[in-house]
């Protein structure tokens, strides 16, 4: 049986027009003799009468429990998953609408971010040889005692990635707004463009350092199952952005002519210092233990004899320094900071692309407050108020902005 | 386990003001000592974004299959559950909200009117003895394989009466707009009163008979476990109608008092004539058949050696018309109908009855088309332009604007 699944998001579903576009999409891979998984989001964004947080307002947070907000929310899912399956049999595709449970998805108890402990798809495959579609709700399971759970966040990407495993599907396609996976975000980035093919590795950077384009979670089902994921937009035929495995993407020794792929950022960032007093032997720990105890997330952790220098969410710089005062020590905190990320499988064991970021980010006047790497990704800290020029200067250094050798690649074959 | 169960229906659930009363009788049963098991239909009416038929016109009814209908509907109620059981928690009384599935409604898969095959309470029951509500969705269930089903008309009704069946409920209370059962509608006899007590036969044939305050079908589950059900206004703390059986009603010898109990009507009716014709032994099963393969139902039937006489729905007139010419009759055909219903248990035995229907009918000037009755019911059709006067006449001629010596029954005890 030829499979894809085919992925709609929020604002894919949200109006009548861009789900006739959608149903365009899965027209075109019925014809093409495809059997069609479509996972769908709930309809819209807030406002919209169903829509997750809309549903979610109305009723009061402090007393629903997490079960009942599963139970509640799955409701915007399945409405749409009949919408779509409705207006799909209205054009002549046979179709049917399945909620997550009974799409297989057996998930864990723990409401509002459960984890899929099984897929059991034998029902689903059934389906898709009598149907040319099958629409299931995103974002949602069901455990084995008959409760309603929700995937957490990505929910509905996580979804399709765990159908297009669970079923061998020949690729996932993750519909949405944007054109593709782009070089660097274009509201603030002129020069950005989308990218035709990326690494599941550095999608997942991408999506971990600021890009919104697909859950993190997602691609490592996919890549996990060796399923090849299109990034593109419902808009538009262009097939977007491939991402799949290294030795499938054909970077070969083309690999090193892309050493960076995309440049992202999170803002609001606060960094923190923490000088060690004399003796202070459990400062790491003391200090750490102290910051999860508070349930605040640390990252850009530079360790040495001398002290400890990280970072926090902006929102939790009270907390946190509130929380090392109590342990006895006077913490230097520089809020308004912003990580800026260059994300590309080829850096690894490439010299030079450290320092070319340092140098490009000096002479630009941009100062390096902190720095971090890893085989495929390279992180500076710096001043939210250079952000936007330290993104441009960097996206301009590695070319970005032109098509790479690696672009060129035909990946419908 | 003290317990009992209250069924809101859609005007009771519309506005927050409405869900504010209800909560109000749910506290007070709670105050009592009772457990509450609450059964809740979807929000308010056409328009409203979470009611039935606004859910259903968001698909397009000729594409849509049975399965997926149900699985549209069910979002309602399940809505609906979780914002009763966020407004319950929100005023210090502890409860879940529960799917129909979920709270033990094992079903046929006869999507849009399935039937009850098992009642699975155990998780009901194991929730009860920690809470003191359980909010279920009305009107749904589902079968062995998952999939989610409604229970076709008057739903919620029936989930209420399956579960006060199946939990061996004190009583049931339906809450709903009006403040109980009237012996005859308000909008067309000014003298209609809310009756204290009716027995499960008695209200069972109103509401076949045109009544709309709850479904047969509820009220024969809740006769067959023998549970009392109150019909009552939400918007009032009036205990409204007790229905129950003629030995807990009390009638004992006073039974006789009151022959006729209520007043009703069904409007849009055409009266049929065939005449056989010569030798037209099989005429009556030829006929019956007829209508049966066109779905066409019959009522009132009147069967002679000379022909038949029966009646229809005026909407099928034409479709009945042409059914028994193609049979090479030519039918009298007269719509424009009205079929007129004294209803009472206490009519049984009782000499009299019809002849007072008839000679009360035929003084006021109202010409009889055709009667019928049964051990509680007398039928009689009328032109429509007579039934406002024939539903007075009668209602005056019973003297069912005075309090009867069986509403004198203090049926709180």
């Amino acid at each position: 049986m030829k499979l894809i699944v085919q992925k709609f998001g929020g604002t894919s579903v949200a109006t009548e027009e861009n789900r006739l576009k959608a149903i365009e999409h899965i027209s075109k891979a019925v014809q093409d003799g495809y059997k069609v998984v479509v996972v769908v989001s709930a309809m819209g964004r807030s406002g919209a009468p169903y829509a997750t947080d809309t549903l979610l307002s109305l009723v009061n947070d402090h007393y629903i429990s997490a079960r009942e907000k599963d139970l509640l929310m799955s409701c915007g899912e399945v409405i749409s998953s009949i919408i779509f399956s409705n207006l799909l049999k209205s054009k002549s595709i046979s179709s049917e609408a399945l909620t997550g449970g009974q799409a297989g998805f057996l998930t864990s108890d723990m409401f509002t971010n459960a984890k899929i402990i099984d897929m059991k798809v034998d029902r689903l495959r059934f389906l898709l040889r009598q149907l040319d579609v099958v629409v299931v709700a995103g974002f949602q399971g069901q455990t084995d005692t008959g409760e309603i759970t929700t995937l957490g966040r990505g929910g509905s990407d996580t979804s399709a990635a765990a159908l297009g495993a669970a079923l061998q599907a020949e690729w996932i396609d993750i519909f949405t707004d944007v054109e593709g996976v782009m070089t660097a975000d274009p509201r603030i980035v002129n020069d950005a463009r989308p990218l035709s093919v990326l690494t599941y590795q550095e999608i997942c950077n991408l999506a971990y350092q600021g890009a919104k384009v697909i859950h993190p979670r997602a691609v490592e089902i996919a890549m996990n199952a060796k399923i090849p994921l299109h990034i593109r937009s419902t808009m538009s035929n262009d097939l977007g952005t491939l991402i799949t495995s290294i030795k499938k993407a054909n970077y070969g020794q083309d690999i090193q002519e892309r050493p960076v792929t995309g440049i992202t950022y999170v803002k609001n960032v606060t960094q923190i210092r923490v000088q060690a007093k004399k003796d202070d032997y459990d400062l790491h720990s003391k200090v750490f233990k102290s910051m999860a105890d508070k349930q605040i997330s640390v990252d850009l952790i530079n360790i040495s004899p001398r002290g400890v220098i990280y970072t926090v969410p902006e929102e939790v710089t009270e907390t946190a320094t509130q929380t090392l005062k109590e342990l006895g020590y006077e913490p230097i905190v520089l809020p308004g900071c912003a990580k800026v990320s260059a994300v590309g499988a080829g850096m690894a064991g490439v010299p030079g692309v450290a320092s070319k970021i340092v140098t490009t980010l000096t002479q630009a006047g941009i100062q390096i407050l902190q720095s971090a790497d890893s085989h495929n990704t390279i992180w500076v800290l710096v001043k939210q108020n250079d952000m936007i020029e330290a993104v441009n200067t960097l996206h301009r250094a590695f070319e970005l902005e032109k098509q790479g050798s690696v672009d060129r690649i035909d990946h419908t074959k």
